[in-house]
């Protein structure tokens, strides 16, 4: 495919500005914030490069657009797509950040960081029983780049992974991985829940009041989609116990409503869609290899089924 | 070698009376708490199993001693062993706790788990990129058993990691190993310095004013024994920030006396001694495997080398 009018926009377009030597490019190039991209520059161009379309966004004479998350919800998530437009996605470090956050903050539970910063602030010692991970059971929900270094990182050290996706296909580094709804006799004994799962019709509200009743002690982590969870259900598992501790990263509405009960639960730690950042010099390091596969007629390993949604 | 008399001492004495089905073994055993040990007990036996001597101890008719602990000083440094009996430490899962210990610790200066928190407690939504520990530098000091596991797990996430030994042979898991003192080249650019050193006369004050005046950014992990620390020297590495932070499980005096400076430093973590918990099991279990080795004339992979000290 042959790409020659590249609008790059949104938030990342001034510092793509920065970090691309657009005259090294055979193509033109135009960087703007969203509220100044108009529909000429729409039209002009074939290629859109941003984290979500602008409100004036349409397809017009595109040939493909790139996302600079990992989650392509914004394109395609109940809204129509236009089927010959290729959709690619930044991928790059993301399964590396998401699986050390995941298991930054499980190790932290496991080695009782806070009991131990506690009783330093009193200059009391007082020795407490770190827990080995090894052997316990972490299920991992998702099973692609991102779900599969999750499984490699934690299987490493020792803990039984168990995969949970769509098609339940067996994948390297899970001991088994299971269609969803027939994981259900593996979550009594989960001690741990990673959701890494996009937003599609399929996962929304996949985490109800069915799901969070066959718990019986996990941590539950949410790297995914916030919309995957039914928020008054993650609610009464964390308050009746069936939930130890909720590490949440996404949230149905970001950034989270000051009102919401999940800011001050005791047993809730919530960091602001972080897990897996962009950084400029990846995003950008993303977007120029795929453009490079494009116009050699290269294996896309970004390339987004649109139909399923990621 | 025949053993028949096993005197299992000191603080574990009794959860052992419990954990251990002595009329299982055709051995007798005796198990006291440390100030119940008399002169007939020692001369009774022919094995000694506790972390440390009695007060009173003598070797008499023994053959074998064997350490709760994975650190054996309090048997041979500064002291007097006598050549032909038989001594084993407690190795286990040290391996698995020390390096579990170690990456939370460091993933959680990472991932910034305390800059989340605050924002937390006051409900601000506010990004902050963490770190990816990919590519960056972990010199580790000790390259036994403990050391190898934390190499092992510190370079499958993908950090560099750099050994250094008393003898600098080759391992697995290390870019390169060196000997001690040949390293300091090495020690510039380190991200993570982590001590699994014994303590013996090589390793007495071995980080000292020289060694932290080459550092200029890295956290340092102590998990070997404190008095390998000039605590000196730490503390003006730590107040000009060529130590960023400093994690210590180990110390000069255990407990650290409620005066010392670093229980409120502000980049310093102290945890009780715990990064490589002796449990009841693991440490019942080990002790009867070497038991069971030692009958049968087997291989024997936690014999310590008495003139080297470990």
């Amino acid at each position: 495919m042959e790409i020659q009018n590249i609008l790059i926009a949104g938030k990342l377009a001034n510092a793509m500005k920065e970090q691309i030597n657009a005259d090294a490019y055979r193509q033109e190039f135009r960087f703007k914030p969203a509220p100044e991209v108009t529909v000429d520059d729409l039209q002009w161009a074939d290629a859109y490069v941003s984290f979500e379309p602008t409100a004036n966004f349409d397809f017009y004479n595109l040939k493909w657009v790139h996302s600079f998350g990992a989650g392509v919800n914004p394109y395609v998530y109940n809204r129509e797509w236009k089927q010959d437009v290729l959709l690619t996605r930044t991928v790059c470090s993301f399964g590396s950040r998401i699986s050390q956050y995941c298991l930054s903050y499980y190790l932290k539970d496991m080695q009782e960081h806070d009991y131990f910063r506690a009783h330093q602030n009193e200059k009391k010692w007082q020795p407490k029983e770190p827990q080995l991970i090894n052997g316990q059971k972490v299920m991992v929900y998702g099973t692609g780049e991102i779900g599969q270094e999750v499984a490699k990182i934690f299987s490493t050290i020792g803990m039984d992974v168990v995969g949970v996706s769509l098609s339940g296909k067996q994948k390297d580094y899970f001991r088994d991985v299971y269609a969803v709804s027939t994981e259900t006799e593996e979550l009594h004994d989960a001690d741990l829940v990673i959701n890494t799962l996009p937003l599609t019709d399929s996962t929304e509200q996949l985490f109800g009041e069915e799901f969070f009743t066959r718990l019986t002690h996990a941590v539950f982590i949410n790297v995914g989609r916030g919309s995957s969870i039914v928020d008054d259900a993650l609610l009464r598992a964390l308050d009746d116990g069936r939930i130890r501790l909720a590490v949440l990263d996404v949230f149905r509405e970001e950034p989270l409503p000051k009102g919401n009960r999940l800011w001050n639960h005791e047993n809730v730690l919530i960091t602001p869609h972080i897990s897996a950042v962009t950084t400029v010099e990846e995003a950008a390091e993303c977007f120029l290899d795929t453009l490079n596969t494009i116009e050699n007629n290269g294996v896309l390993h970004n390339k987004v089924d649109v139909t399923r949604g990621y």
